[in-house]
């Protein structure tokens, strides 16, 4: 592998990075925009999408350029799995938005009932953590610490199953709209964690694999 | 392009149709189950998901060896194509497991409820006429049938709004179980039209690629 070939593999990881702070930024602003019901805040969430999506393309753009120019068993290897990783970091973006709008659309009230406040919190707080230890492994190569995420879904899991119980119990007084943005919103928070840990996972392939 | 390279795109794009037909019977059978309450059939989806899972591997595993062995510009476009097709596919199964444990989960009542039965049983018409065209598409390299899905996906982008007007309306007699089943079977069926779609504009870029 020539040096300038070297160069151009970290010029895709630096985007991956820049798409992966991204990512997490989308989910921390629309996170604060649902709990705090800020309409500037979702929007612009929505409006920043469209840059992880042209990131997207263009990393695909110079991987495909690569791995014709270059072909070599490893380095195909390595090139596919950015693809992936993008794949999922744009659909993370795409998860931030869909929070976002959840918010835009009970505006000026809030698309959180109150009873589910603390729980969504708690569950913006794994995102927010997911995320930033992904931005970790991808800048620094971590393995380890892209090992670790697993175990952040598992909070994230249980904190989606208690979601769910306190929407069908006895004493849920917030009817039906607000138990089926609460499940809506779990869900968008559960799938956000999940490409998370995907991430994790080529990460740690990448780093880990000996070919 | 060598004869037996082409013979080899060839097996690639046959295993794609295997998905798309395993993608599409996943979901019929899911949805027979969800209308039915029929358990061994929901339980039979979650078995036959791992061989979709199964399927992807295998063909990323083919795809990373030929691009690595005939590095060629339009080739690795194609190639590349065939794994982000092979992730949407492998993306509805995981949607229709979702779909039958739903069903599984209010076995042996119904994870739909009456007032919905009518809207869900369209919406998986539209979910297996779209699955049932990728087939095709797959098939026979048809971009004019890939074209079309997006028309299919209105109408169940509308079939999803009629589901949130009935769960919302004044006369919703089911309470917070029943809407929040609605609501994520609804979110289901959606994003397994929406990979639907995606499917489709790869094909039609393949086909229609002039590169």
């Amino acid at each position: 592998m020539s040096d300038g070939f070297g160069g151009e593999l970290a010029q895709v990881g630096g985007t991956l990075v820049t798409m992966a702070r991204a990512a997490r930024e989308s989910m921390r602003q629309a996170s604060a925009a649902l709990l705090s019901s800020d309409h500037a805040l979702a929007q612009q969430v929505t409006e920043r999408d469209a840059e992880i999506d042209v990131l997207s393309r263009v990393l695909e753009d110079r991987v495909y350029e690569l791995v014709a120019r270059q072909p070599d068993g490893r380095n195909v290897t390595k090139l596919m799995t950015a693809i992936r990783v993008a794949a999922h970091l744009e659909r993370m973006g795409d998860l931030a938005v869909h929070v976002a709008r959840a918010a835009l659309r009970r505006h000026p009230g809030p698309a959180v009932v109150p009873e589910l406040a603390e729980l969504f919190s708690a569950m913006s707080a794994v995102a927010d953590d997911l995320a930033g230890k992904i931005v970790s492994a991808l800048t620094d190569h971590d393995a380890v610490l892209a090992a670790q995420l697993d175990a952040d879904d598992d909070v994230m899991d249980e904190l989606h199953r208690r979601l769910f119980g306190v929407m069908l119990s006895q004493e849920w007084p917030m009817g039906v709209e607000g138990a089926i943005d609460g499940a809506l919103l779990g869900r968008f928070y559960e799938r956000y964690a999940d490409q998370a840990v995907n991430v994790g996972r080529h990460v740690a392939s990448l780093v880990t694999d000996p070919a």
